[in-house]
């Protein structure tokens, strides 16, 4: 797989970083449609523009997702089947994209890069995020052998630090020093944030219960990273084809994992069963949130997707606390405190870059 | 009271803390007999060997006084008499620094620096850490009807912050962005690491605990910064002798203390009632590690003072755990890595100022 693609949309987004910079002209051969040399400072922030919404709408939409599933907690235990969920939110997600691109075609017209039809040279990787992330699910429930529930909260922020190293070596993306100290510092703030008084059982995990959530982390971490770069390879191509095919796979192995796990149920109780209004939500959101994570990806990249989650997740106890009259604990303050300095001190590593 | 002399003194650390800056020449006139300019790099490496060896001195003491605490409590309630225990402390500090300058006198003879008698002028500032302290630990008594022991802990963590503000404002001493970012760190890793299953009682203080807890981490921010601008305003003096002075006034603040609070006990069951072994090794170390604080005063600063003895904390929880059989709770781990991450931001820091 060719990256030289990937590093001229880098050199674009370092154009972005700098107003200043993007004063001494845009014309990179690489990608010709993205960047207009002409009023460059206008287009770069536009760019920005972009890159803060996908990023505000991602963290919103994963912080609504948590704040629904604590919902339907307390409303109550709801019998949905998961599987059944996950393969109409990929379904879904599939359809708004198709939907999008209907759109397009009326207003532009079907183009190169907004065509739904594709070789199977551009094709052939995009089932495998989906694979690997099929893959990481199903090891989710043997982990469960060896750590609870909360554990494995806990042990899931492993995943910042996987997507950090993998971002690295499979993408090739320098972060400085001070970044990776704040990559630390992300995961340190948010276990601490997420600290309750059974946390330290986790400290017992057997062996095989730290090397299942490391090798779950790693599987996330590269499907992340994978994603990101199967995105940014052809970066003219319309997101919403690029989405398309990625959640067309997405569907398929989502249908292997109903057959595989829940077959007998699905079969026995109908698809349907157990669902709510609350399940029709929580799909919703989900969609749209897993839409915000591909644009993310395309007009950002996984180290932001880490912290918006992250931070996510500290506006999700913060609106817990008018919504569900949660206590927030001196470990979340603490907890914040550090993932905050940690947003911080990745914005200052950037310009040292 | 003048602070030029700081600022050479100041000079002097920024010399120590690059050796090729010393192939320049060291000739201050402000501290002739300070700096030496023949083998510039030799005085230098030797003063950073003095500031490390106090440093590592201080961590040491800091971390066994905990553990004797920890000891003795663990052996059974003493009921000695805690007023007379720090006035121990003073005296035998001071006994200690007369000897050391008895020594020093028959080796180089009495000289303008380490002449015990003294003028006004250099006294009259000496009584005023004493005084503070003496202030903090009266507060001290009060503080309790607000908040309980495990939740005052967390809240002395706030001494780290006020050191550094005073550090700032009084000793003018500026400290870079990321030594600032550093010393929140160093905060909030502290008191994640003390974190256990009543810490969020804590958050419940009332306004008049908070108050007084920010009350006495100023007046021990501020007595231990003020130490430091005395001891370093004269900085050929010798340090036993402005130790000597110090505590005297240490002494006669202590003396103070037991006629307030401890008289009745101290006539009726006796100035050494209670005392036992491990009551005569808290007293020598306390008062070992008290002229350590001194000498870290002299040669390197409040900064380093705080960072060692967070240190030290963590230090004291990991011997624990073979001394006592403790189990290091993960929030232990998590506060340790943002405090080690917190020491090694402080030291790139510094490269940039």
């Amino acid at each position: 797989m060719e990256y030289r693609r990937i590093k001229d949309q880098d050199k674009d987004e370092d154009a972005l970083k700098d107003d200043v910079e993007s004063l001494r002209g845009n014309s990179h051969s690489g990608s010709p449609k993205n960047v207009i040399p002409l009023g460059g400072i206008s287009v770069d922030r536009s760019k920005w523009k972009r890159k803060s919404i996908v990023t505000l709408a991602l963290t919103i939409l994963t912080s609504s997702q948590a704040i629904l599933i604590v919902w339907s907690k307390r409303a109550g235990k709801y019998e949905y089947s998961v599987t059944t969920a996950n393969f109409l939110v990929e379904a879904l997600k599939c359809a708004l994209s198709l939907a999008a691109l209907t759109r397009i075609w009326r207003i532009e017209g079907v183009t190169e890069d907004n065509r739904l039809t594709t070789t199977w040279d551009e094709v052939s990787v995009y089932p495998i995020p989906a694979a690997l992330y099929l893959v990481k699910n199903l090891l989710q429930y043997y982990i469960f052998a060896y750590v609870d529930a909360p554990g494995y909260q806990i042990l899931k922020n492993l995943n910042i630090i996987s997507t950090g190293v993998l971002y690295r070596i499979i993408l090739k993306k320098k972060l400085s020093e001070i970044q990776w100290i704040a990559f630390i510092l992300l995961c340190a703030g948010c276990t601490t944030a997420q600290l309750n008084s059974n946390s330290d059982r986790v400290l017992q995990t057997p062996l095989q219960g730290w090397l299942m959530a490391i090798i779950m982390a790693l599987l996330s971490g590269f499907a992340g990273v994978y994603t990101e770069a199967i995105i940014k390879k052809r970066p003219s191509r319309n997101i919403n084809v690029q989405n398309f095919w990625l959640y067309v796979f997405g569907m398929a192995f989502n249908a292997i994992a109903i057959l595989v796990q829940d077959f007998d149920a699905v079969m026995n109780k109908g698809f349907f069963n157990g669902y709510s209004l609350i399940t029709v939500l929580m799909i919703l959101n989900h969609a749209l949130s897993g839409i915000a994570v591909s644009m993310v990806m395309k007009y950002a990249d996984n180290i932001v997707k880490v912290y918006s989650t992250s931070v996510a997740m500290l506006l999700t106890a913060v609106v817990s606390v008018f919504l569900f009259r949660f206590h927030l604990s001196l470990a979340f303050f603490l907890g914040s405190t550090v993932v905050s300095i940690s947003v911080y001190l990745h914005s200052i590593g950037k310009l040292q870059r």
